[in-house]
């Protein structure tokens, strides 16, 4: 591979396993990662706890960076909203209002900073039941912004668009992603509590794709 | 007016006189304004604290976020870079990569959560030397991103584009501005340096205008 280690990207990590299979096809694309990951004041901190450790188990440097929301209105953030326990088409009470918008600022902030030239992001419209801010139009258009108001105009690069989670469970299984670090689950008990709609995307992924989530198993 | 207080909107207030503008010609326009104020890790926190006054002079509503950007790199945020003293045409050492990309972020945030349909920034490319998060086709761009990526797509006001500091300051004054309480000075000692860029610009906008900046009388 040309000029390794010469490409710079920043990834935003969420310790959930989208952006761990993100993270390790940038880096088999011969990216330099620095990941990006948010404390912003989730239920719990073991999605936080989760992304250090595949940010370490990669290999990659990481920055936690805790920011506060002020205003609730998500069950993510909120614990007298309740959290969903099945899979709908309407925009679910886990949306948090802006926060890839949010999330991907600061990693354009970041990318400026250490002269990284492109922000990876493991957003995909198909699961996660049409999150306005991970639609395919909101990247390209969050781009086309990206471009405009920074010097550097990073690209920001979003292989997951498109794929479903069977789709994305199978690839990361080819790159090697630690699936047994990856935490998908809202709730923040030991283990997953199987019910709520992340388990259960999580469970029709890799059963989809025959594979068994070591997580669990 | 037709529906006085129907109508909501987050307004971004630097403490500066332009934001300041920005927030009296926005309730001059029917708007009930709740301001965001962000704590950002700058030098000094004379501007933050001159925001929240002028948003109680206003009687408006106002948050302060404080938020975090450990990443270094401009004149506002590290004592060891130094604050330019002329006026000039490059990009200067105050830029903080991506700082309104950033801040128009959480206002799409906060006005999804408060149901605002409008977010005001004092943003002009004619001054501050052409941060790239300043230009119009960033905030079009930007404004483009977050109708796409949001629920209630609010718009993006940015009323002073194409303005000049002295057509900023006659604007403030017909609409009773307090200029006493802004803050433009990089600085934060008791009285405006008079040396740094943002202090020239106010100077010489106030002479244009043909004002006497209450200020410094």
């Amino acid at each position: 591979m040309k000029n390794k280690g010469a490409k710079r990207a920043v990834v935003l990590l969420s310790g959930g396993l989208d952006s761990a299979t993100v993270l390790y096809l940038a880096r088999a694309k011969g990216y330099t990662c620095s990941c990006l990951i948010f404390d912003y004041g989730q239920l719990h901190k073991k999605e936080v706890l989760r992304a250090r450790r595949i940010a370490e188990e990669a290999g990659c440097a990481y920055k936690i960076l805790k920011i506060s929301l002020p205003w609730k209105g998500s069950a993510l953030l909120d614990r007298k909203i309740k959290i969903p326990e099945k899979i709908g088409r309407a925009i679910p009470a886990t949306y948090v209002p802006s926060r890839n918008i949010i999330f991907l600022s600061f990693a354009a902030s970041f990318a400026e900073a250490i002269g990284a030239h492109a922000i990876f992001i493991g957003a995909h419209a198909q699961d996660y039941s049409g999150y306005p801010d991970c639609r395919p139009e909101f990247i390209t258009a969050f781009g086309r912004a990206i471009k405009t108001g920074t010097c550097a105009g990073p690209n920001i690069l979003a292989p997951l668009l498109g794929k479903n989670k069977s789709q994305i469970i199978l690839m990361g299984h080819k790159l090697g992603v630690p699936f047994e670090l990856t935490w998908s689950c809202y709730r923040g008990a030991k283990t997953p509590c199987l019910k709520c709609d992340s388990c259960r995307y999580r469970a029709k992924g890799f059963k989809e794709a025959g594979i068994v989530d070591p997580l669990i198993s």
